[in-house]
């Protein structure tokens, strides 16, 4: 390893275990040999981390979806430039709690912004980068509801009918980006689901290590 | 008046003497009967002066020049919505410091950021909403440094000759868009600038109620 990082991101409804898994995958990169950075979305930097609570304040309960969406990519922006590929290119592997999907389940699927004007956003905020590997814990936004803990922020504050057609959202990321985006029914049990995961992770890597070592 | 507001934008360089005329501008509408509304960029909503706070505030020393569009944008996004659009829907004239002609200048000639990414991103922020009029104060940033006050914010330190890449591209959408742009000499004196802007506002008006007496 090393010459190149590995970047994975977690991406479903609120309570699906995004961060519980995340955990789990940094324990099977870290026991590879790969140097972690875990990271959530919006954040990570220190301007991230201000848009943040900026756009999840349930004060600020007339934003605009495309305020809304431009906070968010301006968020990434910053964390995709100033961290997230400098530690790929250390060799790091980058673990994310939401990333791009996020953007078109949320802003797209549930605030109803046009896909077409979403992706250029995403094309400034990303500079291109993509995932390697993106986990989606797939859940029904009603089974789930006793998941949520806290105070619910702006966006979680939703009703059920704007979180099932954010499901719908990242269930279309997953067919439309199939060798990308792992469909995992997070319904089950949370250990059955990390080996899942673990299993994933070392295909992966072990992959990139054979393309290596062939070139 | 009355079926339709006037919305006219004030663009230049620090110091220019945007918010001097600005003000000025705003005395000649009133006297025509306008209800009138002055704005700044970005700012003018709870949201967006949370943004202006971050983006111009010299601590975020490493704000990547895409985080600054994305933010800029999204204050403009929440100002066009929940102020703009419908103040004009009301009739009134609404008068602002700053639009897109700025991005274009300082984010696009100012920071080199691609110039076709960022139409795409302001025509998400205005919801296609163009100024009326535009007055482009024009100056030598070097002959009026002395004009500027108070500490600087993270974009007022940067230094001459970003100051002029921004100037050319506020000369540049002149040149672009000259039936909306009036471009004028800022290095004049006071009065008789604003006796100029007082011409061009009341030109406008007349020509729209022509229109209107017409249609």
């Amino acid at each position: 390893m090393g010459q190149k990082g590995y970047f994975i991101t977690f991406e479903g409804v609120d309570g699906a275990g995004k961060s519980t898994h995340l955990k789990a995958a940094q324990e099977v990169l870290e026991a590879r040999g790969y140097e972690t950075l875990a990271l959530r979305e919006p954040g990570g930097t220190a301007m991230g981390e201000a848009i943040r609570s900026l756009v999840l304040d349930p004060a600020y309960g007339d934003t605009a979806a495309e305020t809304e969406l431009l906070l968010m990519c301006a968020a990434r922006a910053q964390l995709v430039r100033t961290v997230i590929k400098p530690a790929l290119e250390e060799g790091k592997a980058v673990l994310c709690d939401r990333f791009t999907d996020s953007t078109i389940a949320y802003q797209g699927y549930g605030r109803g912004l046009d896909l077409t004007r979403i992706g250029q956003v995403l094309e400034i905020a990303t500079d291109g980068l993509r995932p390697d590997r993106t986990i989606l814990l797939d859940a029904d936004p009603e089974a789930i509801t006793h998941r949520r803990k806290g105070r619910p922020d702006r966006i979680e504050e939703e009703d059920l009918d704007f979180q099932s057609k954010v499901r719908d959202g990242f269930l279309a990321a997953a067919a439309d980006q199939p060798k990308r985006v792992r469909l995992l029914d997070a319904s089950r049990d949370v250990s059955e689901i990390s080996d899942e995961i673990a299993s994933i992770i070392k295909e992966d890597i072990e992959d990139e290590t054979d393309l290596r070592h062939r070139s």
